[in-house]
């Protein structure tokens, strides 16, 4: 299965780096770094990635977005969301990290459904996507295809949970051993939720 | 002051790119990407990085040397080393990731000095470098301007360890809070290590 990390400027390094530490221990998913015109990417933090352009002919797998400053723009952009609903639709699965979830929820293919986001924005992304049944307390939220992570780190528990829910348990732990990680295992378990 | 993050193909990614996103939250600090010979290197989940081309003239601060599979071949590339080992010496700070220690450890820099590396690496780190103090159960280490702290995920606790250090414990634990990430902030407790 491909695992494309869609990638924008100003996106949050690890948003985006955490998921890929971890989807890159599984040997049967390979990872694509891609954006919609191609060319060099600078995250947040500057760190300059080359990018594949995403084409829909190619396309299919896991989509991920991460979150960070760049989403800001990108959420009023038509033609970036028209764009990036179809890459929604045509992907096996959808995760998100941090605000990456308001991208998601702009396309319309969340509305009802439950998701989370970062939790120092919460109060911006709930007013910009009303329709998303939003989830205050959760260190992430499946709903179907669809898997979104509260903020940055959060990211990387999230990708742990999907690896378990699709290759199991223990293919999870063992990859937390790889990494030295300790896993924020329970997704309900939220410890940067605020009462508001 | 300048972070510089020394890059070489098949670093992993999130040695990298954790500590990346806590120095990241520091305005003061200006983050670099940096290799011996510039130009894109590839992380070992295939992260193309545009890089600068190290110069000692303009180079000050901080170095940070992730591990990762590439490590094993420059550890023996003797040009490579005694070119680090100028860097090393002219650098202000300077902190391991992971098998980072050991391109570290074969400067000669740290011999006699305590550190710390992987967990499921260490019997080759101890074979590799016998002239270090190396500390198995450890998260991270501290020896004067050098920290090195264990496999992967690591990284970050020591990143905040050393904002803890530098700037006070306040700044670490409002990094924590961004990144909405459950600091592992005790060095000493190592969830990882085995009696072998």
């Amino acid at each position: 299965m491909y695992i494309n990390i869609l990638l924008f400027n100003d996106f949050e390094s690890l948003d985006a780096f955490g998921p890929v530490e971890v989807f890159g221990c599984v040997d049967k998913y390979k990872l694509r770094y891609v954006s919609m015109d191609g060319g060099i990417i600078k995250s947040r933090q500057h760190v300059p990635v080359m990018t594949e352009k995403l084409a829909l002919e190619n396309f299919s797998g896991l989509l991920l977005i991460p979150g960070g400053q760049g989403v800001r723009p990108l959420a009023n952009n038509d033609l970036f969301i028209h764009a990036l609903k179809k890459f929604v639709n045509k992907a096996e699965y959808c995760l998100t990290v941090c605000t990456g979830s308001v991208l998601l929820a702009k396309t319309g293919c969340i509305n009802n459904k439950k998701a989370t986001s970062n939790k120092r924005a919460f109060t911006w992304v709930e007013n910009s996507c009303p329709e998303v049944n939003w989830q205050e307390a959760a260190r992430w939220v499946v709903d179907g295809k669809y898997y979104t992570s509260s903020g940055v780190s959060a990211g990387i528990d999230m990708s742990l949970g999907f690896i378990a829910d699709k290759l199991g348990k223990q293919e999870a732990d063992d990859i937390t051993i790889k990494m030295e990680y300790i896993w924020n295992e329970n997704k309900d378990k939220d410890n940067f939720s605020v009462q508001r």
